[in-house]
């Protein structure tokens, strides 16, 4: 009984502003409003687009500063704000960056898994009501896509965050939050892969792997995984690669090389590194045989160029956001999946940080030596 | 037995180079090689890429001169080359620019219309030999896309050409050799539009009324139809249009004045004008809820420049060739679907005219003046 109804004082790692490192504070988490949740955090999975909004933020969308990042996170539910019914204080959740109201246009579509709850606030790195629960220093602290997972405790609206198996190791299941559901998703929702098909995942962090292991359960045939850093290649076996190509190692661009192995083209290609470049590269790697491109990388401001033909002939491009996921009924579910022996996530995690360890958890991740850090709080 | 296996002297309209009008030639038409087979040609619709390969050559694949342009047509074989089995000297036939072998790993794919039979040589302007069966003035004439419809007389590999019902006006089904099949089933087959969908078609040329057809069979509930050329409206009406759109009449862009019209975005978007800037808008003119954008208009060498966003939070680009259709087995049943009133075709014909008012017709199309112009040999 101790915390709740009350503001607690925590560890939290605040952006300041862009292009600086994250500065461990001291921060006030108010008690959760009205259907809201407050959470505490176990663990967060350090996302590449967590560093890319601060270091490469022209290329983003605007987000506010001071702001608390991460978004990849698991714990345990503090307290609930008055209302909430969807969970209960001691429940184990995972923060979710995009809801599923269940109740809004969208929700009842089976096209799209773009909830518009609360999607312009968090957008915006705020909570429902327009402002946040985090400060520091007197000052109101932004909530990334309304979450702020680099904290010990974070609130939430009740339609982000999803309850899951009390079994779940949170350290593990954290990557279920962005970077795995998306990779994974992009594959067996958005590419919809086929049995006996040939593909070609470009990128092998995190999301790449993911979409390997999502190729894998669809039972393609032929999997090439694609990086300039080597040591990836390991990595990608495990989740079922059959095949690797460093681009550095031709002189003809990839795309030839792609269509040469695979008489002409693939028939589905993953693009996992968010460049716009690649993102062309990997559609003139599909077969104009009803070849599908799907867009995974997170490149939201980017200016994509392509040759018409490419897609007048038959060719199709597509993308999805949080791997097609309605995601407060996907996420239980992919959670039960890797208990249960079906999904990797063991795998992902080479690193094991502290919250301190934060800005070192982005240079193991922009030197490429690491897959995915969890941060333990 | 007049012309078997004798040449054929007749009439064509030769196009000795680009940008220059077509002229009334007498040409030889050989006999038919082995699998081929030579058809009088009782009418060839003209079509927007025949104008644009002889004065937009720079926009589109190069193609060699001198050449008989086009390629929808329809008429009775005349005869046939050794080995022929597909048609019959006196049937209707409809020359198709996309063969179907019914053998080759294309032709066995769902995913795709593609066959591989001919498509190199055809694309190259010649017969499956890598020669042409026109002579004029002594020198090879090509045939367009192996066809040349605007010919008294033609010679095709036996691939490209189907059998359609003997009760066939081939005056009207000659235009499913291109532009109305492509339309229409840029529309039922590529975007596969849903009962209950808002859809857009941007150009209501032919190919953009075909669309609005095909979206009407689709049991789509708004159809809107988007031209600057006002006069188009009318006819839109007929094929099933339900509202209009001139983008002349908003300041705003036109994605914005439809975004606002339909709620955030269309459900599909059909580009049948065959501009990269125009294909952009149709795809932001799609809702981020699940929409798809189909590029219909040719337009090969166009170098289209897309906000990534757009397809990362989960929209489709897609295009077909011909409408997706497996040539061969699909012209005769479209063509029976208009004897039986399922497809309107009459309507689509504003002008009938002579081989040598050719010039005249283009004048016609590329003054808004027609939607399609028939010539009947």
């Amino acid at each position: 009984m101790g915390t709740e109804g009350k503001v607690i004082k925590c560890k939290a790692a605040v952006a300041w502003e862009a292009g600086k490192p994250l500065s461990i504070e001291e921060v006030e988490v108010a008690p959760p409003k009205a259907h809201e949740v407050r959470i505490k955090l176990a663990a967060s999975g350090v996302c590449h687009s967590d560093w890319s909004y601060l270091y490469e933020a022209d290329k983003m969308s605007p987000r506010p500063f001071p702001l608390v990042l991460g978004h990849e996170g698991a714990g345990v539910v503090e307290s609930v704000g008055p209302g909430v019914t969807k969970v209960s204080k001691g429940d184990k959740v995972i923060p979710l960056l995009l809801a599923q109201c269940g109740q809004c246009e969208r929700c009842l579509s089976p096209k799209t898994n773009l909830c518009t709850k609360n999607w312009v606030q968090t957008r915006q790195c705020l909570l429902a009501d327009g402002t946040s629960r985090i400060t520091c220093r007197n000052q109101q602290v932004h909530q990334f896509i309304g979450i702020s997972t680099f904290s010990e405790y974070t609130v939430v609206p009740e339609d982000n965050v999803t309850k899951i198996h009390p079994d779940a190791p949170l350290d593990k299941v954290c990557l279920l939050g962005c970077g795995v559901s998306t990779g994974y998703g992009a594959a067996v929702n958005t590419g919809k892969v086929e049995a006996g098909s040939t593909c070609a995942v470009f990128g092998l962090g995190a999301v790449g792997l993911a979409a390997i292991m999502g190729c894998k359960s669809a039972d393609a045939k032929r999997i090439i995984g694609i990086d300039i850093n080597p040591d990836k290649f390991e990595f990608a076996k495990t989740f079922g690669a059959t095949e690797f190509v460093n681009p550095k190692d031709h002189s003809k661009p990839i795309q030839e090389v792609l269509r040469e192995l695979t008489n002409g083209g693939v028939d589905f290609a993953l693009e996992c590194v968010g460049n716009v470049a690649v993102v062309r590269a990997a559609l003139e790697a599909c077969s104009p045989a009803g070849g599908v491109c799907v867009m995974v990388g997170w490149t939201p401001k980017g200016e994509l160029s392509l040759v018409s033909e490419d897609i007048l002939l038959g060719k199709t491009l597509k993308g999805s956001y949080f791997g097609g996921w309605k995601s407060a009924e996907a996420v239980p579910k992919l959670v039960e999946d890797y208990i249960n022996g079906r999904l990797l996530l063991d795998e992902f995690v080479t690193h094991t940080l502290t919250l301190d360890q934060v800005n070192e958890a982005f240079d193991l991740m922009v030197s490429g030596k690491s897959i995915r850090s969890v941060l333990k709080m």
